[in-house]
């Protein structure tokens, strides 16, 4: 996401999220005018954004590789747009353009809302179809199946769609904008209410995991993607930058130990690059860190320490298999991963 | 200390710390005009301030409280000076002066240097002795012997003062001075590089403490208290606000009970007032903290949990005996200190 997070303040400094998205779907029936079809879109994310990093685990776990392509924006992006400045001549080799902001005007000149990832395009016209990311990985589980990979899981099984709404709606709020809602304070009053809120949240969710390996029934679903995304940036971002700084994660022995589990899954710790999290965060929030100095730490090297979550059962995949390795061109460089 | 921290930068972006200070002294043997003189001396602290800091211990240990009395500017200050805005009518009491600054300029009319704590004010001219504050608690401890409590301990003990002092050379340059070096680099190369020698230096000391209870010889001296002042504030603010984060002091198993150790040594933690010490830093600083919103975290009760250094040994206080708890005045109120 960002634009600066497309939000705003509301009196007295505390921080809301803007939740207007362009809400058009792509379904296997076409019913908005654009129908599942393999090759004919592109996911445009940044490794750096929590809520694009949904979208990177949910295709690497579906097997959507060849299905959806993926361009990837950089860390860091100006006042206009995030860009391509990581592709060759900066621009993405597939939809030739610089910014991802193109692709908005592409479909509606003029475009006033944020700029935002993730964003899937429709490549014949290089116009943005959706940039809804709570919709657009519901869509990838249920509207895709018929070019998952064999043995993708089920991570939004009708049984549990409930709970599963339930608990996102509570993370979302309180957690994966609840960090935010800390770190954008604008004012003492407004950032001690966040603080508060978050880390009763979080409490509730250690609580929870205490006894489960995963967040609703035995299996990885879409409500541990969602959390997964926020507690992998929090040490190295939402502790410092933020302010989020009861604990760290590696404090907090069960959230930590679920969180290295995940991590540990095939389809998710492949996904991070740290590096390019921190770059974001340190060196677009000029409001909150002027110098834009990124610190060096954490230690990162015990994301990969063992868990022992196995000890609780569960079946990451259930009748599924985890995903292969990561295609060739969308490895993380080692040295900006977990090492 | 402060004025920001009385310094500047070099290129390119590293933060240079100013050393010039007044040096005239307080002796037993008066050579520089001001004798030691019980009831004659106020010396003017914040709890806010680690340079500060060093003098309030000092003082404790040594039981100076009825020799030399204590004034105590607000943890914030303004583009002038620290200021008494804690006292009634933001009056010190007995130099009935609002600003700190008032005692300087007293002494050197358009005084152009930094505006300091701790600083020593002669209470009949109502003007400042000495700001030296490496100097100070030396002079305490070797100038002020006649009105030491009984069984006050020897801080800066003869035979161990060339190891005391090598130690205090790099304590100072790496790690007293090295979190503001973290802190206040104005550029991504220089504070790389003074996080590397901050943690270098850590790890030099963790070494050193992992055999020893103290850090020159087997009792608390002067090294102690100089390395304690900045531990004590690492995870509050350093490890945040200067971006010293490769772990937490929390995440330092030696130097993480060494400085429980002496934190729950009389003399120590019952100087720290954690909530001055947030204010101070998050709310002065505006150049690297615009909101000026102070983290509500870290949760500091562990401070006074089990440290199991006894087992190295070590005679905290010699041949001495612990100081009697604050006198009434000088207490931290219970909500401000470790609970």
């Amino acid at each position: 996401m960002t634009e600066t997070e497309q939000g705003s303040y509301v009196e007295p400094g505390e921080f809301k999220r803007d939740t207007n998205y362009i809400t058009t779907r792509i379904t296997a029936d076409g019913r908005d005018g654009y129908p599942v079809e393999p090759g004919r879109y592109r996911l445009v994310a940044a490794r750096a954004c929590p809520w694009a990093n949904r979208t990177l685990i949910v295709r690497r776990l579906l097997g959507l590789e060849s299905a959806i392509s993926l361009g990837l924006c950089g860390p860091t992006h100006d006042k206009l747009s995030w860009t391509f400045d990581l592709d060759p001549e900066g621009l993405d080799p597939v939809l030739r353009i610089p910014r991802l902001r193109d692709a908005y005007l592409a479909r509606f000149p003029g475009y006033p809302r944020g700029i935002t990832v993730p964003a899937v395009v429709d490549v014949p016209t290089g116009q943005v179809v959706t940039n809804d990311y709570a919709q657009m990985t519901l869509d990838f589980s249920l509207e895709w199946t018929a070019h998952h990979r064999a043995g993708a899981p089920q991570l939004y099984p009708e049984p549990l769609r409930a709970e599963i709404d339930e608990v996102n709606a509570r993370v979302f709020r309180e957690v994966n904008n609840g960090v935010y809602r800390c770190g954008f304070a604008g004012a003492q009053d407004a950032y001690d209410a966040a603080y508060d809120r978050l880390f009763t949240a979080l409490d509730w969710l250690s609580e929870r995991l205490a006894g489960q390996r995963y967040l609703v029934g035995d299996t990885i679903t879409e409500a541990d993607i969602r959390l997964f995304t926020t507690l992998v940036r929090f040490d190295p971002v939402y502790h410092g930058h933020f302010k989020c700084n009861r604990s760290k994660l590696t404090e907090m022995p069960v959230l930590w130990a679920y969180a290295r589990d995940l991590f540990q899954t095939p389809g998710f710790g492949d996904t991070i690059d740290f590096t390019q999290i921190k770059d974001h965060y340190y060196k677009v929030h000029t409001d909150i860190n002027p110098t834009q100095v990124v610190p060096k730490g954490p230690e990162l090297s015990s994301w990969l320490s063992p868990h022992g979550r196995e000890a609780l059962g569960g079946r990451p995949f259930g009748n599924g298999t985890p995903p292969e390795p990561p295609v060739p061109g969308e490895k993380v460089p080692p040295e900006d991963g977990a090492r």
